[in-house]
């Protein structure tokens, strides 16, 4: 299982626009291909920074399928204005679950 | 719910000794105060660098409750000769889980 984790700084003011439009993408997520669930953290020691963490199957559904799809681009439509900065993108591969 | 995500970078050849370390302090962590759980993930664009997310209810189970237990001394013994630099230990709070 693969880990997408993209940190997300959001414009000061805008935190509950941007939860509300990933809460409005949520579904976006979980009909792509591969997509297993989605959730939203923020980050305790700098609030402005959320992390979106999606799992999905391989790192090719989310970099090929899901990028290249329309449901990318409505996702970036319902929360891309709230970013302060490109988001910062990585994944990576669960080795054990305790 | 709180994540700690600690970021650790291993040497180079010591994965997975690491690996086994980690699985032989998963009991620590389990027993901990407030602890929910601990996964350990690779990171796929780089390598070298895992991340440690545990559950926990609150930042204080973390920092005062387990840093402070003779299991938070025990875990580093286990570990803490792969590491090649200091983790990077912040927290988030979960917002939503789709």
């Amino acid at each position: 299982m693969i880990v997408e984790t993209a940190e997300i700084s959001i414009k000061a003011g805008e935190e509950a626009a941007f939860e509300a439009g990933v809460a409005s993408a949520a579904p976006l997520f979980l009909r792509a291909r591969g997509c297993h669930g989605v959730s939203l953290h923020r980050v305790v020691e700098n609030p402005g920074v959320y992390r979106l963490l999606v799992r999905w199957e391989t790192v090719d559904n989310h970099m090929v399928d899901f990028r290249n799809s329309d449901d990318f681009q409505e996702w970036r439509r319902l929360v891309g204005s709230h970013f302060s900065a490109a988001p910062s993108v990585t994944h990576s591969r669960l080795v054990a679950d305790y």
